[in-house]
């Protein structure tokens, strides 16, 4: 009964609830762009305050960058389980500007969607989660203990998090982890994620010539930077979409025909991937399905290219240097740390003499898969069912989430990932945007997994 | 006599030259930026003032992006040959301005070295060549007539000098053209260029997704513009050096024994290319010597890459657009129509269906040879060879110069190429410079060659 109070309660007020977030979003956390340390501590300040707010004792700790904010109540009393929260309060940086219809950092509604930077990845999952907890105890009594670990350094692959809780190893101590940076496939349908792609975040650069050259004077003579960039990223795949790197598949864990067939059942079309991406044809690695090849397969992309001259109208260089920025989604039992070793493998074998080439390690994280039978992940089960009305889906998610192994590793806990956001929510691209209508669901089915965490 | 009372005349006024010309390089006179159009301005009023210092009637002509500064002067009377001096005023951009020692627009004097934007390319030799004119006419009379034509847009590839000079074809009459924009071998050695190479430079453009994607959500199953532009211009050279556009080198003209051999005389030799470069290894097209490749063959060299975040630290992106500045030199008998075609058709048989293409003409100019045999020619190759001591050698050089081949048709004659400037210049680089005492004797040449041509 007392939940039904608080789901009540919680409709009542979903217009403050978006008002919060909104609130949030203007503050612009940018974590990759050093200037904007001081928005990063405004938002931290923000949170902690409306977590105190919650009767809980907050916590803002100042970490190696970006600072962590960490909250515990202990309301439920001994006898309760104890829920840790984790999240991060940080965004992508909103470049390119000029595609923003409104600006990125100016939360503005338009129908049933609202539109920002970070809207759903991942404030939105964030403030919904603490409407929840904010219904519940208006309404009743909390079923559970709670804690939160809400990270600022998500966005720039968690590069701190660990040598954090290796120091505050006490503060982790739990018996349900709760990630809410995660999202499911469509508005009716909920899904369960439980396998995340792993990360391997590289700078690959090229010097030649000591300076640039004039292309009329040196070129024909002079091995290009630019040129050679290119041979080596065109290099690192074959025909076939898959990666050249040497040893790369040796490690990748082969999926099952259970899992395939259990995979088989997201609904996912090609049709859904091309609208998102807005491109008339896909393209991956061959003998896989797009499901598979999205979240249980490994990739390789390129992230970013610059080289010579790149500005309006023509200069006649040969560059003197080329940059790329290369990463790598992981999937088990593959590790950032022998992807980096076959990428030098690489460079080592395929380089030539002409051109001299480091790599810059930029962000890592291994890949994690989940139990699909424990306690709490049938809490979940029930919370999202009851919420949507339909059963959930079990699905692999393409994206990284550093945290995910780490907690795993300090608390003996996987994670349960829930959280709302849509893969046409525009996550990392111009237009980032909420469906406020599963915001709405997911302040719901918050409150029924706390209270299905105890039946 | 006359002659080497005007040689002493420049002599002792070789330090007014310097303090002449870096007045010029204080202007930033960079054509290919819009936001300096009022430098290119005050730079061809300077020159303009300086021509009418010298007794002619100069006037500045709006041309359709950058003015035209002509003059002439008729004292040596109707019966005296009527030389036109071409150069450029305008420069090169100077980024990366982090890598210059000294400001490129505070010309600065190291050794026998000055600094500066345009100091070698090619206010320097204009400015020599004036000095030569008022050495001339302080001690007696000119030898010869002369009119200047000095365009604004050189450094972007001359686009409208062809137009112009169609409109005012009058200005052009003459019996010799002098192009100043030209360099020597080695400060000891003259020699006279009698070839030199076009240029057809492009931007082409690949579209994938409708925005940037997150690489995590969306990577493995869309084809990546910036992996698919790598592997395109991976694909336009082969691994002899060759570029493999289709038809590229049909109309290339072979070069004779007889060339080769006299090319061979050049001293360039592949130690001289590396010194100047940095490079610890040549790499060109497989056949030809170092000096074929840099002057008497085509090439294709990348000039700039762009695509997807290249910021600090990581983002995993996806990008949704990719950008490549190429551009080819060209030898006769290709013209930049035919190379346009050959690249667009490369680009339609080998970009893949999963990105939409667009190539830009940026800037085209038809190559260029001289004949070695004509009254100018003998002229220039005595004056240098008094001037150094020693016989020059005839080279062909890499660059372009478009208006050329453009003077040839609108006057009949063929340019003689004479300047000063040196391999290791820095041209179009950062910490451009000049050797002045090639500066030196770049006046002392000039003098005698205006002699040279009336005996």
């Amino acid at each position: 009964m007392s939940m039904e109070k608080a789901i009540a309660q919680g409709r009542a007020h979903q217009a403050q609830a978006v008002e919060s977030l909104k609130e949030l979003i203007r503050i612009p956390s940018i974590s990759t762009y050093s200037e904007h340390a001081a928005d990063i501590r405004r938002a931290a300040d923000w949170i902690a305050e409306r977590l105190r707010a919650l009767g809980m004792r907050a916590e803002v700790y100042p970490a190696i960058k970006h600072p962590v904010v960490y909250a515990e109540s202990s309301e439920a009393g001994p006898s309760a389980p104890t829920v840790l929260v984790y999240g991060h309060y940080d965004v992508q940086p909103a470049e390119p500007l000029e595609e923003w219809t409104s600006p990125p950092f100016e939360p503005t509604q338009r129908g049933d969607y609202l539109f920002g930077r970070g809207a759903s990845d991942m404030k939105g999952q964030l403030i919904a989660q603490l409407a929840a907890v904010e219904a519940v105890r208006a309404t009743g009594k909390l079923p559970v203990n709670l804690k939160y670990l809400l990270e600022g350094e998500e966005e720039v692959g968690s590069p701190n998090i660990k040598a954090f809780l290796l120091e505050h190893r006490d503060l982790v101590k739990c018996d349900v982890v709760l990630n809410v940076d995660a999202m499911i496939l469509r508005p009716d349908l909920p899904s369960v994620v439980y396998g995340l792609r792993g990360l391997a975040y590289f700078e690959v650069r090229l010097f030649g010539p000591k300076q640039d050259l004039h292309s009329g004077l040196f070129g024909g003579a002079i091995h290009n930077p630019a040129q050679v960039l290119c041979e080596l990223i065109a290099g690192m795949k074959d025909t076939q979409g898959r990666v050249t790197l040497p040893g790369f598949y040796d490690s990748v864990r082969r999926i099952t025909p259970e899992e395939r067939a259990s995979l088989a059942r997201v609904p996912t079309t090609d049709e859904d991937v091309k609208r998102q991406t807005g491109v008339t044809q896909l393209r991956g690695e061959a003998g896989y399905t797009t499901v598979e090849q999205l979240g249980a397969r490994p990739t390789l992309e390129v992230n970013g290219l610059l080289s010579g001259f790149t500005g309006e109208g023509s200069k006649t260089v040969l560059p003197a240097r080329s940059m790329a920025k290369i990463s790598m989604r992981l999937v088990p039992d593959q590790t950032p740390e022998a992807v980096q070793a076959q990428l030098e493998e690489y460079l080592r074998r395929n380089a030539p003499p002409t051109v001299r080439w480091e790599v810059q390690n930029l962000a890592g994280a291994p890949p994690a898969i989940v139990r699909r039978d424990t306690h709490e992940m049938g809490a979940a089960i029930r919370a999202l069912k009851e919420t949507f009305g339909v059963d959930p889906v079990f699905m692999r998610e393409g994206g990284t989430i550093a945290v995910v192994g780490i907690l795993q590793e300090l608390t003996g806990h996987e994670s349960i990932l829930m959280g709302f956001g849509l893969p046409d929510d525009n996550l990392h691209s111009p237009n980032e945007r909420l469906f406020l209508p599963n915001f709405y669901r997911g302040i719901e089915s918050y409150i029924r997994f706390l209270y299905a965490l105890v039946v």
